[in-house]
């Protein structure tokens, strides 16, 4: 299934109705983690029915899953999978890295989806053709990199200390193998590599709605997305995004190593 | 000395002219670092330039000393500290949280500065009075935060990897303490210092043209910005930025304990 650009930009202008007038106003923070710290504001609650709305009115039949209100009608051969602010911490932190994400499923495969950052003004997004960028001053197809050997990749992730045990293991050999780790990224991370800026994104813990949205841009940009199994990455986990196969498989081969 | 808003905009635009066309653009990366990985683009080089030759024809009796072609004059009463980008692997990487920072020292102390980040359209600046900030619909006056309990502060580093040895024991001692912790940010995350979106930034192994041009920006809307034994930040090293005075001196109880 295709989604039209102007569907999807109707989407990002529906969620920064939103969410830009709440960024950087020091408002109320609400934790959802008993004895840790799990941010969501109001911000993240009013993107998300507003998303909701709009989803509905315009395909009534499709499910929806998103990070706030839960699932409706889950079992659809579409489904809509939505983080209305992906990188909370960013966002409270008045860090312009978090981005709305709207995803689409297919028969449970990700087929289309967007990530928008109304404070920048980028919209990353891919039809279910290709994958695109409009932002300030510049409209592109997006084409990820060749580059092919760890020993020249740059790599994102949101925190290392995301990892523990043996994930970290893991992790930290991957990180030991490329040129350049950059921390703080959330899905922003994921748009750099469709746009061709950095080679890999690599992070555990991830939920369905962190990364249903950013696969079909990474993949109709020429990238790979997977679990460090391999496997289809739509229900999250262990997630590594690269710019292409070759890179993947070499990844893949130090994970699992 | 107080420096003009208008002189603080041209050096913005200056830089902004040599950087922002380079930016995103995948041109080449040279290495600094033998055995390491220590990026430096044309665009660092060619910004440094521009700002150098503004300042020299402006204030033709001031020092000048920048990241990329040393020290002239560095004896004069006033000397301007150049880093034409903060953060060069944000800028390769395509993170729009690197800055051009540009400060002024009067007698060895930092009086005025600016950071500008020229893709988001941000400049924070002191004028040796007050700062402010100047970015997509908002001018305004910075002030700091109140937060005065470690437990509720969020606090930021370029890179937990910064930290070795022993100082990677008293970081994580305060990492530890407060509430959120952020990486990857740069010169950036001083500025949210500043404006009043986070409560500290905590590093080492800085040097003076990275700390410069920040520190009147924080201390002018409120902050205070020391070594990590309580000493001027001029000369860089271990640094600590914080919002309020009572914040600090509770972080500093924690590094130095």
């Amino acid at each position: 299934m295709q989604i039209s650009p102007d569907f999807i930009r109707k989407l990002a202008a529906t969620a920064a109705a939103e969410t830009l007038p709440r960024f950087r106003c020091n408002s109320e923070v609400a934790n959802k983690a008993a004895g840790g710290f799990d941010p969501v504001t109001e911000a993240d609650k009013a993107s998300e029915l507003a998303i909701r709305a709009l989803i509905r009115s315009e395909f009534p039949g499709h499910g929806i899953v998103g990070e706030e209100f839960g699932s409706e009608n889950a079992d659809a051969r579409h489904v809509w999978v939505i983080d209305p602010i992906d990188g909370t911490r960013a966002f409270i932190s008045g860090l312009p890295l978090w981005g709305t994400l709207v995803g689409l499923k297919q028969d449970g495969a990700a087929v289309a989806g967007m990530m928008s950052q109304p404070f920048t003004g980028e919209l990353f997004y891919s039809d279910g053709v290709k994958s695109y960028f409009e932002g300030p001053g510049v409209n592109r197809v997006l084409a990820t990199r060749s580059t092919e050997a760890l020993a020249n990749a740059t790599m994102m992730t949101t925190t290392p200390a995301l990892f523990t045990g043996e994930d970290k293991r893991r992790y930290d050999s991957l990180e030991g193998s490329v040129q350049l780790a950059r921390y703080g990224t959330d899905c922003y991370g994921y748009a750099l590599v469709a746009a061709g800026f950095v080679d890999m994104v690599c992070e555990c813990g991830l939920h369905s709605y962190d990364i249903v949205a950013l696969i079909p841009i990474i993949e109709k940009a020429g990238g790979v997305v997977t679990t460090w199994d391999g496997g289809p990455a739509e229900n999250g986990g262990r997630v590594l995004a690269s710019a292409n196969q070759k890179l993947h498989d070499a990844a893949l081969a130090i994970l699992n190593n």
